[in-house]
């Protein structure tokens, strides 16, 4: 049974807290491991990650083995059905519609000053795509961070993927193919995010790495940070459903579950105004757990993690909604673009009983990637922008080092830095002379 | 002396290589010294600020007299001469300015399938702002990260800054008065990163938190990072100057040394097409550094890490640009318009000699937080964005679920995700059966 929670009740407040701090997810500590391993990465390159390929993945292979040939991905691409051919292409083609309308613009122009100010965009020139291998292997997942790469001007972008005891899913590499990927490995794990950061015989490096991955995978990526750029740190996936009595107890349960299937460490909360909905909620989702394949992950999830929050009516609901800072967040009430309107801390808002979470999942447009354990309050899902960075622009003249420049002469001098006052006042002491 | 090289050397390539590798900051390892504070902080709140404020500041504070009064900040802001007080004003109106234009907007449409899409950004809560005291206490930085956060709408601007043995720098109180901080604490170290990342008694806890500081308050960011959002964590400041004889050697001697002269880890690089003009700007810097004040800092840093790179022409240059990826580079040659325009990899560009870096630093108004250590290969300088973040949205019509529904559940059942399939497929079922 998940928890029935009630802001009514007296130690709401404690539970709640309770609720919003609890640890879903050890992560062993596998640091040192994956030290030693990116360290035989940089010193002995393709030689190291053919050996840890070898030993982790069951899997012989040579430096001309590590990348997938054209024809091979033809071979596995052929494999895959029509139909799911043509879902995986009109979910990439939203996907691509969406982030394209992302792109920021450039900016230039001339102040009162006569400075001429201004920042351009350019995007990575290599990246790095992390995808898990065996059984959580998500072909939406290529999409949804190859795309972005590329709809913002990626030029070089490298895919990695283990596959364990050549164990190789066709979807993925379609995904691949019509997100425009140029180059997919077979490899996995923290040797091959050392591979991308710091590159080898056969693997040129990139500039940033996303994609998500393992705990050794994890620790990897934030050990090459700073080398390389890289997306965030992903935490088990949540829902949050606020629901009226008005939506079919049915609908909300499957939504709710269709996060708790994900992970053991997920986390599904509804919060409603009507404690009776909540039951018929809670009802439904044990009825589904009954026959749903993964049952054996989202009954633990929805049991040690899940939530049923009655509140005395939706302001409430609200409020509670921007401490929970959900990843996804899912408005089935009656006016539910004026409630989006109101919410100021979620990673995706799904408006109104006609769009469950899993459309996003999958062919809405928008990304699936989002800020997990409440860190929607500061970061944003992934985007084009991940994969730009800008450079600041500015131009004086002398007329504009004539009128600005002493100002900045003075503050050097107030931070004892003489030289930066000296490099403005040279210049000054030219046009005072002319 | 710095290293002179040329591209005609033989030896070019691995010199060049060596000096985009060179180490040139040890960080002491204080992890395990800020884990202890931060845990003794999370305990003990107040108490333990006040401790570890009275060890490394020498300063016996009670919990009210953590924050500045309004008084206390009124008596050091009359301290400031007028002149100074109007440079600060001028530089925040014009950091202001430029800042403003970065408000990304908003989104939402629909689309031919009759699906709403789009995005909403919102201002970060309450952010923290770190700054740092004694000697290399900088009112600049405070306008720096204060006036992006106001301007992006941050409710709620806590500043920490230490003040040794009661020393306040008023300068840095009237910057952060003109930039809008709404509270000030006399708190500094990892204490004081625990302090806003996880509140106190008197400190509410912040979402994000910038500014630069010393290896334990990056070692302190470091560990609070996924409780709070950071920003960069930056390393030694660079400059690149790339610059043809038709320049004063004494202006491009100074750009170097207001470099060299903040750290000596940083460094100061020219690139030239006239070897001749090279030994002048050296000359020129062994001038200066005899008189220089902060000639103890900047000498050692031209001399260890600084280098003079004669090219054969400027097309060469902007390649080796782009493989130095410059914090600050600045284009002193006939046509700096066009060069900018070729270069891919900078933090920020000084377009022609009359814009010395310094301006940059001050009253440009483009932002003076730039990422260093060749990451602006992946990375931007601090801008609004850094305390925003989007909500992406979604809202389907039972129309729009019906068009793109059965790829979402044929996707969901490819990576065996059934409750999202039939978290569509309940809502098809229903459509079918009206």
């Amino acid at each position: 049974m998940p928890q029935f929670l009630s802001t009514k009740d007296e130690g709401f407040e404690s539970a709640f807290q309770a609720l919003l701090g609890a640890k879903r997810e050890d992560s062993p500590d596998v640091d040192a491991v994956v030290a030693d391993i990116i360290a035989d990465v940089r010193a002995r390159g393709d030689a190291a990650v053919l050996e840890l390929t070898a030993k982790f993945d069951r899997l012989e292979l040579d430096a001309a083995g590590l990348r997938f040939s054209a024809a091979e991905i033809d071979g596995y691409c052929a494999q895959v059905s029509a139909e799911d051919r043509e879902a995986l292409e009109m979910a990439a083609e939203r996907i691509r519609a969406y982030h394209a309308r992302q792109m920021p613009e450039d900016a230039f122009w001339e102040d009162d000053a006569g400075a001429s100010l201004g920042w351009r965009w350019s995007a990575v020139s290599a990246a790095g795509l992390y995808v898990p291998g065996g059984i959580a292997t998500y072909p939406s997942s290529v999409l949804m961070n190859a795309i972005p790469a590329k709809v913002a001007g990626v030029g070089r972008l490298a895919m990695v993927v283990p596959t364990p005891d050549g164990d190789v899913n066709p979807l993925v590499l379609l995904a691949a193919r019509i997100s425009g990927v140029n180059e997919v490995y077979r490899i996995g794990g923290a040797q091959a995010v050392a591979a991308l950061a710091y590159g080898t015989e056969t693997i040129a490096p990139v500039d940033k790495i996303t994609g998500p991955g393992n705990a050794f995978v994890a620790a990897a990526k934030r050990r090459v940070f700073g080398k390389v750029g890289i997306d965030m740190i992903a935490g088990p996936s949540e829902i949050l459903v606020i629901a009226d009595k008005d939506n079919d107890p049915d609908w909300v349960a499957l939504d709710l579950l269709s996060q708790a299937e994900h992970d053991e460490s997920a986390q599904s909360i509804l919060i409603t105004d009507d404690a009776a909905f909540g039951q018929a909620v809670a009802d439904a989702v044990e009825k589904r757990l009954q026959t749903l394949e993964r049952r054996a992950v989202a009954g633990p999830s929805w049991r040690d993690f899940g939530a049923v929050i009655t509140v005395e009516n939706m302001d409430e609901a609200i409020v509670l909604s921007d401490r929970i800072a959900p990843e996804h967040l899912e408005l089935c009430v009656a006016d539910a673009d004026e409630m989006a309107g109101k919410v100021t801390h979620a990673g995706a808002i799904f408006i109104g009983a006609w769009t469950p979470e899993a459309i996003g999942d999958y062919v809405g447009g928008p990304n699936h990637v989002l800020p997990t354990a409440r860190s929607a309050r500061f970061s944003s899902g992934l985007s084009v922008m991940d994969f730009l960075k800008r450079t600041t622009l500015a131009r004086m003249t002398p007329e504009a080092l004539n009128a600005i420049g002493p100002a900045a002469e003075r503050l050097a001098i107030s931070e004892s830095l003489q030289a930066h006052g000296l490099s403005v006042r040279a210049r000054l002491d030219k046009l005072n002379r002319d």
